[in-house]
């Protein structure tokens, strides 16, 4: 097999560009890694006249990727677009049914028709490969999927979003209100043009459940995401949860249970000690935990030109060295729909709540929590400011449904000052 | 592809015994996975009427492993006998000339004849697979062969035995001697029959000499590796590092650099709080550092026979799902042979060592260190106990060699009391 391996690729942004600057600076290393040469016939952008660094005339130009897509000269197309539909999606069916292999970065794309993408793709004998669309430069979907291939997944975690840490971070480490740590993650440059893809959990939450399509055997449930964004995250729970001995994490979490699959991507508080609550900035981590191999923890840069290309290199690489493996890991048409269920595995919580100034509003919280068997493993209350005293306390192990009506009951008290806030502490 | 993939294994120690019990309990989870049933045809051991735990009834017994390696009814042998000649080479040889694949636990014997087999196995056309001997459960193998494809490599670290850095943890968390810390080790059984295996930082060396074959496309040079083992570590040096923000761990570190290609496997300061100097206990720990992914950390158990077990599965699923990868990375006829240079990178050093009292004491060892172009970073002099004060120093960046020159040069001070330790610190 040394007919060179062509790509043609789709998306010129700093991923492709990096992808370019791999291909042509390595051709060497990656002819002796592969056994064939690596090459790329075509490239597709909106605009064909910006610079973006890396010299594209030795390239036929597609000013449409769908055209790209097909072309007789391309063996993989690279879709590095992104958008769930649209033009990534038009032309990563056209080069599937062309007969193309197809390697992409889009999470957005994979996490709404992941399923349909994956049966065109094994009903054409062709690759669909995605290491770049979760965690950037961690071969996490590699570890997983192959590696891991003789464990029953107990459960899967990632803090899968770099700009959320970054701004967990900076609030922690520089007393920054959400508000302004956003803001500086802003002008950074860090934030998706639409925020709410990033602070909102949006995009991690597309990692998150490509992670437990594969993990489990199931159809890819995007909408069965437990999604809740940081903007709850205030400073306050950041001090108070370190002064325990947390970190607050956008953390996704999934595993099976007997009610189903549980998938949630939301703070959380994670021991400070442990390695995801060392985890600090714009890092991901993924930890996977199999019956058989324990905890398996990958830590890495989860965005960028470098690590994404290094990504889609190692889908390319495989695809060259004729590697065919399952989208998710077995034949799409043996996943099945997931059956979803929300927080049934119990967990310990962490509440804080602001008292009105009156004797007996703390017995009237314990009681409430009681009442709904709710049991207090640390309480700390404050001395009050401005009328109002704070409390914090760490639950005993409690089910999601229990917590939720006893903060339903809570207003009744009379004593709470503001609304509660509830953060699920994740045993890591 | 339904037709069953059928294993031999030899050696039913923990690891084959772990093998065994996930064939058997996850047979529907590895067809869904590979396509294919997973079968046993036989297997072998030294004691047929042993306790394993597992029904062996089912397959078919070989006494001899070269007879269960070249049966009409065996497509993989499993090699988890160990050795690094002798029965395991000898049935390893028989399997890939027979046109089997081979799958193995064997760090000693591929670090040895690592190089020969992988030709055997590329002449014959199959796979010699070896996940399972580096690292225990983490897919180290295979992150570094298929993930990173795209990367040249810039740096591989590791904590590769879980024996060595539990006693190094003892020694710290517990206060205990190297000697005390070595015999409790002693009485968990965690330590190899031949104890210099794991303390002398051999069978991490082996290790360390096949993920620098995949790293830099060079034939296993185990030979070449520099060795130190953890016997010259003491507790002072543990209390000191720890004192100056650092742990000792035993380190591996391979790279590329103009003289050739660096291995050493010797006991190192790390950063207390680096990924490497928080990793307690028997759990290993990978880094690898790529031009274009920058640093990936893989964390996970490195022995025992549930991550073992796991590992060999992962290289059982590749070879059931026809991932037909060399050995190495790349053909192996495409292997250089290593240039083998040591410790050629500049670092800094610790350097712990007694004075006796004396006046100007301190100023005669800090004039040789300048005279051999070793300027200080950080000295200590602790008060002085029995007529000698403990000394601390460390370096700014040296090399081995100036620093070999100033400890030969030492003594003629006539300031010393007893011999200097010096560890290199590595930037982690």
């Amino acid at each position: 097999m040394t007919e060179p391996l062509r790509l043609g690729i789709a998306g010129l942004g700093t991923v492709g560009a990096g992808v370019i600057k791999i291909v042509r600076q390595k051709a060497a290393l990656l002819a002796a890694r592969s056994g064939r040469p690596i090459t790329i016939s075509a490239v597709s952008a909106r605009n064909r006249d910006k610079d973006r660094g890396v010299p594209l005339k030795d390239y036929a130009w597609e000013d449409d990727p769908v055209a790209l897509a097909t072309r007789d000269d391309v063996d993989v197309f690279v879709e590095l677009m992104g958008g769930s539909d649209g033009p990534a999606k038009a032309a990563t069916e056209a080069a599937l049914a062309a007969g193309k292999h197809v390697v992409t970065a889009n999470k957005a794309m994979l996490a709404h028709h992941g399923q349909a993408l994956a049966e065109l793709a094994e009903a054409k004998g062709r690759a669909l490969r995605f290491e770049a669309a979760v965690a950037g430069g961690i071969p996490v979907i590699k570890a997983l999927t192959e590696g891991l291939a003789g464990n029953e997944i107990q459960r899967v975690m990632g803090v899968m979003n770099g700009t959320c840490n970054y701004i967990l971070t900076r609030m922690e480490n520089g007393g920054l209100s959400y508000q302004e740590a956003f803001d500086e993650a802003d002008g950074l440059g860090y934030l998706e043009a639409d925020p709410q893809l990033d602070v909102g959990g949006i995009d991690a939450g597309h990692k998150l459940s490509l992670l437990a399509a594969i993990a489990y055997g199931t159809q890819v449930a995007f909408d069965a995401v437990e999604l809740e964004g940081i903007g709850c995250v205030s400073i306050e729970d950041i001090r108070q949860a370190a002064d325990m001995g947390y970190k607050i994490k956008l953390l996704g979490v999934c595993r099976m249970t007997g009610r189903g699959l549980e998938q949630s991507m939301t703070p959380c508080l994670v021991p400070a000690t442990s390695p995801l609550g060392q985890l600090d900035g714009g890092t991901n981590m993924v930890v996977i935990e199999g019956d058989q191999v324990g905890q398996i923890v990958m830590r890495g840069a989860g965005a960028g030109e470098g690590p994404t290309a290094s990504a889609v290199m190692g889908d390319v690489m495989d695809i060259a060295r004729g590697i065919d493996i399952s989208t998710f890991g077995q034949p799409a048409s043996t996943l099945v729909p997931a059956q979803a269920a929300k927080a049934t595995a119990p967990a310990p919580y962490y509440l804080r709540m602001s008292l009105v100034d009156k004797p007996g509003a703390l017995a009237k919280i314990a009681t409430v929590l009681g009442e709904k068997g709710i049991s207090i493993n640390r309480m700390r209350q404050y001395r009050h400011q401005d009328d109002t005293a704070p409390v914090l306390i760490v639950t005993h192990k409690t089910t999601r449904s229990a917590l939720d009506d006893a903060l339903a009951a809570l207003p009744a008290t009379g004593v709470l000052s503001g609304e509660p806030v509830a953060l699920r502490i994740e045993d890591v």
